[in-house]
């Protein structure tokens, strides 16, 4: 099944929802022409779909194989690497300084989107240099900035983030390992990682880690953990490739998806290599201040993930309704000669519009928190940037925790539209069903994204960003109302979809308050509903995102020549407004119900 | 990880909600005890734990293998299928006439979801062996019933059921093979069938496939269809196994899961084999009634898999307790020295508790089914039988459709709570999460359980069903609620259920109206909202057999010497009410909006 880029829906967002018109009006932006962004657009949907969606089914198949330490990646890969080299994809939304095109992020998301949902597997090597190159260009010194940003933009390089030990998971407090001073400045470091995604592979010249580690006089806990540069094979001051460095993947693991990503266990310092006992690496920024700088790169991949959810849901939908277009099976409701398309059922079409409903929705609020990411960075009024950024902050594990958990129900009832087939590998609905699984886990788990979420982005300022965001629902519902009152042809769709996003906001609103009102009195009530309640933020913001498209489209559906999209598109705001915004009250009733639930969880101390 | 037969769980849903006591009671099970049923789900335990749970794992890397027809099952499966039959398994509930314990369905419930919890894939051929013994004890002559059952029932011989084409799916009035009528009464069976569970396999000496096929002179659609056995071997009077018929084993399918059960593709008439072309077949009944029987097997076979999905739920659950205990990451809440096991951070605890409530309610309601079923059988006042009939053939499609999609929620989660090591496939969280797929596709999708839900269930007898239930939960709401008012110590836990259960019996009452109400005029609106409604049945129905165990509960937690699995019990009930039940209210919303969504989706036409 082949992959198709979206372009028309992606178009769609970036001009009606998000806003792209005020982007590219931003300072720095001034070479980025509208034009310039359709020929990227379609620039890029020709790459994914040529050169990269081809390779997802056969790097499933034939995974990255490890032999005595090297990595040779899957059939295809290393040719589409270079291509995507070649295409300058990699620099798209870096800076100029380095080599980079400096566009908006919110052409970076839309790029991001096709390359992950033609091959998440593939794609989650540029993934990860993105976010080497977006920490070292915050806080690396010039001569690291000079010396490794070129190569990656390039994509001569890549780069990694390596975190995880085996006793250390989400709790970086535990990292174990060692980093010692050399009297040159450089350091030594050695230890394990593990789950560390493009680790090793063939597909570069050089490989740049980030590694967190702790030097031996170092606080405890988070406080002690500093971050190092870990070339795979050291760089000369004019930039050639020297001494293999003391860094060798010892396996990759064998794992449920995304089976073309080799994921290493990464030795440092086994005494092997060119350079004596110790992998070389050099401090970025200040010692003990590791933990802060991972999470620009952290935040930087944690947005990119909820981009992935967005992608492997697009690539589900599309081949579960080539399949309900092309299976026929069965009566028409209404009674008919002989069998029909699947898709006439009308289950199919609830699986497909679920489906599409929360790919769609995922979008819109993914590219609108890009925009005012780019607004925040951008801006002439730092009043502006300031409520930009808190925005974007807001919203990033929003995006991270609705768009992953999405993609779960989104790539099996993609498999559920498939029926036996859907079971049968070679159909490939099973595969974005196993590539989906990891997207919840990985860059900080949905309780992760929820723990942020209510610890730094709802209780740190008293609900402020929430309180803003519920006034603008709030005044699209008064809007959405009046064009209803009109009784017009779609009056019917407008008002469900008002009366909906209304009695979501209300349960919104009032999940909200208990979260302010009860996080010093009753903090375990507080986060035992934190997943719901992140999970209630994405779902109600999504769906204010798809009403606002359906004030749009409730005006083109009928007489615009591309009538069929528009009609498409408001069919799915108010599915999603039928079925998806209704959770929104479920989910606020159990956050509210925390403090009596969270006494009796406490005391079956989670059996 | 080893699985533990949840035996306690078990015996108090026998006996607290299930009502076991009566069911012993009724005419035919005289001989059986209550020290035999603790007796068997002891042996049963034993059993399972030993000889099948060990082969889960290994089941799934080395899947069966077929070779020039023959297939060979995963190392261990032939042993361990030896030793099913010879402790007498598989004819636990069959009647005793042709060697059966004749045990109540009750009972068979239990020892079901055991088997299938130790190993699904192995357990497959099992459940389909019973399906055939059901339909041949139902309608089979009775040299048919004593030439084949009894060695089913020993496990010498298996069987399997051949519905599925390739252009046949859910929809059998497409189904193709031929069977023409021979001179001795016997038939020639000529076609093709995909999707044989255990279709060829070397666990025993002969296999009983129970095939649909057409005669030449058929109607055209469903009425059309006979029903015919067709044995691997010939068998002769005396019950020896005579020529090898012409049907054949093509290939295996590679699945996502479940892959030591064997699901092969069936080549019936290839003119191989020692009987000349054509694969000789017996009909079961009369011709064209084939449809009905098997429908006789399906819905034994419907509620079989409904277990299953409670099954692997269980072992998903048991194994997310242990690592939660044994993975020690991240600071108490409350802070403290240092890090502790997992299972102390409120969302691990609420993630156990989704899944502990959701199997533990799928258990409760499934094994009142069983019960129902067995007075509909065997209770002296007819009244009563047809009560219990009613009530039964109510229950299957939700045991069925709740039970498998609450099972992949549960398996999702299992895999959630392993974080990164869950994806990692040695974990064996991500084995349930791929074998538990099937469950809501095969024995009929969701979607169909549903057709079948609202259709028969609902629509034929005006809600008759759905009222009498709605009473019975109504009357709990009150009992619940006194005794809250008593203010005991869990009186605020007695009163959350009693409350999110009020509320959930509003909305499950309101959406079958609006059913009733609208199926003459917007069928569309009602079948958009199927799937929804059969799940806000299965939600509202455990919710109400959790809150009668909470009843019980109650009363034993502080005062029991067993009080550690009534707290745990008690907390899991107040977890579903606050955290599962509210669903109720949010999926009674999407099908009360059916007219307008539904309008809209068939205008986008499947998109």
């Amino acid at each position: 099944m082949s992959y198709r880029a979206p372009t028309e829906d992606i178009r769609f967002v970036l001009n009606e929802l998000a806003d792209l018109e005020n982007v590219l009006a931003l300072p720095g932006f001034e070479d980025v022409s509208s034009d310039l962004v359709d020929a990227v657009l379609d620039e890029n949907a020709k790459f994914v779909e040529q050169a990269i969606a081809p390779l997802n089914q056969s790097g499933d198949t034939s995974p990255a194989k490890w032999s005595d330490g090297s990595v040779s990646t899957s059939p295809g890969f290393k040719k589409a690497f270079s291509e995507f080299a070649a295409g300058g994809w990699q620099g798209l939304q870096h800076e100029q300084e380095w080599g980079g095109q400096g566009l908006p992020k919110l052409i970076g998301a839309a790029v991001s989107e096709n390359m992950n949902a033609a091959n998440l597997a593939f794609s989650l090597c540029p993934l990860l240099t993105d976010g080497v190159i977006e920490a070292l260009t915050a806080v690396g010194t010039h001569d690291q900035q000079s010396r490794f940003i070129p190569p990656m933009l390039e994509g001569r390089w890549t780069g990694t983030m390596n975190l995880t030990e085996p006793q250390a998971g989400s709790d970086l407090a535990q990292v174990a390992t060692r980093a010692v001073k050399q009297g040159d400045g450089s350091y030594r470091l050695s230890g394990q990682k593990i789950f560390i995604t493009y680790g090793e592979h063939d597909m570069a010249e050089n490989i740049v880690h980030l590694v967190l580690a702790r030097t031996p006089d170092a606080p405890r806990g988070v406080k002690g953990i500093s971050l190092f540069i870990v070339p795979k094979f050291l760089v000369g001051e004019d930039g050639t490739l020297g001494p293999r460095n003391d860094v060798w993947c010892a396996s990759l693991e064998h794992k449920l998806g995304i089976h073309g990503s080799p994921t290493a266990v990464l030795l440092y310092g086994s005494g092997k290599g060119d350079v004596g006992e110790g992998a070389v690496g050099y401090l970025v920024g200040e010692e003990n201040r590791g933990l802060e700088y991972m999470f620009i790169m952290m935040n930087a991949a944690r947005y990119a993930v909820g981009i992935q959810g967005i992608a492997v849901s697009e690539r589900a939908l599309q081949h579960a309704v080539a399949y309900a277009h092309e299976r026929v099976q069965g009566q028409a409701l209404e009674g008919s000669a002989g069998p029909v398309a699947i898709s006439n059922h009308p289950d199919v079409q609830r699986m497909l519009l679920n489906m599409r409903a929360l790919t769609e929705g995922g979008r819109a609020l993914a590219y609108v928190a890009a925009a005012a990411c780019d607004t925040a960075r951008r801006h002439t009024d730092p009043a502006a940037r300031a409520r930009s950024k808190a925005v974007y902050e807001y919203l990033v594990p929003v995006v991270k925790g609705f768009s992953t958990e999405s993609s779960l129900e989104v790539t099996s009832l993609g498999v559920q539209v498939h029926g036996g087939m859907g079971f049968i590998e070679e159909t490939g609905a099973a595969q974005y069903y196993r590539d989906a699984r990891i997207l919840p886990i990985y860059e900080g788990t949905t309780a992760i994204q929820a723990n942020d979420f209510v610890g730094r982005k709802i209780l740190r300022d008293g609900g402020a960003v929430a309180k803003v965001l519920s006034a603008e629902m709030r005044a699209l519902v008064v809007q959405l109302q009046q064009e209803s009152d009109k009784a017009g042809r779609d009056a019917d769709g407008l008002d469900l979809i008002a009366r909906r996003l209304g009695a979501g906001i209300e349960a919104y609103d009032k999940a909200t308050s208990f979260i302010l009102a009860n996080a010093q009195s009753s903090l375990r009530a507080v986060f035992l509903g934190s997943v719901p309640y992140l999970m209630l933020a994405g779902t109600v913001h999504a769906g204010w995102q798809l009403a606002r498209a359906a004030l749009v489209c409730s005006q083109k559906a009928h007489a615009d020549e591309a009538a069929a999209f528009y009609t498409t598109k408001l069919a799915t705001s108010v599915f999603y407004a039928a079925h998806i915004l209704p959770r929104v009250e479920s989910l606020s009733v159990s956050v509210l119900e925390g403090i009596v639930a969270s006494r009796y969880a406490n005391e079956a101390g989670g059996k």
